[in-house]
């Protein structure tokens, strides 16, 4: 590991996903956490709404920085289906669609970041690219019967039952999908 | 899911990953396990060394079958750097070296696995190509001082720092490259 000891990273996300990925990866953080309302132009282009939205939240977060070694991090996963977003479900009904449409098809993750502290900014995203096989509605049910996909753009997990047995395919990276991508992550704070 | 109930997965791997995984994955199995020398043909196709050594782990712990439901499930992955074969490092000076390797690099893990009842046997394997990041010898130091991978072909763990951190690319599943292709054991015993 690279990156300055004298570093503070303070990662301001509820996400209980990107905390155990920052664990898993062994880079010390702390979490603070302000509320930011997500809203973004209309015409935005898809794949810029994540890292957008991921700005977004540093600048609503960024009196949180108390100290001049600290740097924020926040991030926003969004889930494109043929070129259209896709969010967490607000219902079941709205979660069962959502699986139809992954369903024996492609689909694109993209996770924005932003870094930031009093002194630098920087904004990237992953993209990872996800191939579902067919779901029957057995499948589709049962995965809804037995896991809460409620607080997931896309309406699943990747590492639950339905990622794991029902995904013959990524190209990019796993934890990108999980919902931050820690290579990135570490690339930007290694030269920070 | 759509495993019929009746049927009872054997697991014969000592693998804590590939226990995990089935766990993960919700797909119920009990563990039983039985030792079998780990050797092939000096011409084995590189390739098809991984699912044969599954087919010589399913023979070996044939044994272990005791009801006409059960069917057992063997596994060998392998690491494939520049068309050569990486198995477990035996100490240190193998592991640094083996991470040299994988710097900068892709490489290919096979997954091979068997299937196998009193009825029928089946032999298949995933492939996953890996793209790692530059690694500097700080870094493969750190790695080793703080993980001991020496019971991982290839030298690494995916789910560890170094694969957090340090990947960049993934093509093919991150669990076959953890050490199960979950997606096609799931396919196949769906239409056992």
């Amino acid at each position: 590991m690279q990156i300055d000891p004298n570093l503070s990273l303070i990662l301001a996300s509820k996400s209980p996903r990107r905390s155990y990925l920052l664990e898993q990866a062994g880079i010390p953080f702390t979490v603070r956490t302000a509320d930011v309302e997500e809203v973004y132009p209309d015409d935005l282009p898809v794949m810029e709404i994540a890292p957008y939205l991921a700005a977004l939240k540093a600048t609503g977060a960024f009196h949180l920085l108390e100290k001049d070694n600290e740097v924020l991090l926040t991030a926003d996963s969004v889930v494109l289906i043929d070129g259209k977003k896709y969010g967490k479900p607000k219902d079941r009904e709205m979660a069962v669609a959502t699986l139809r449409k992954l369903s024996g098809n492609e689909h694109t993750v993209v996770t924005g970041c932003c870094l930031k502290s009093k002194f630098k900014e920087r904004i990237f995203a992953g993209v990872t690219k996800v191939f579902f096989n067919k779901l029957s509605d057995e499948e589709i049910n049962w995965y809804l019967d037995t896991s809460a996909p409620y607080d997931k753009a896309g309406a699943y997990g990747i590492q639950d039952w339905v990622g794991l047995a029902c995904i013959n395919r990524i190209e990019g990276t796993y934890p990108n999908v999980m919902g931050l991508p820690v290579d990135l992550v570490y690339k930007e704070l290694k030269h920070w």
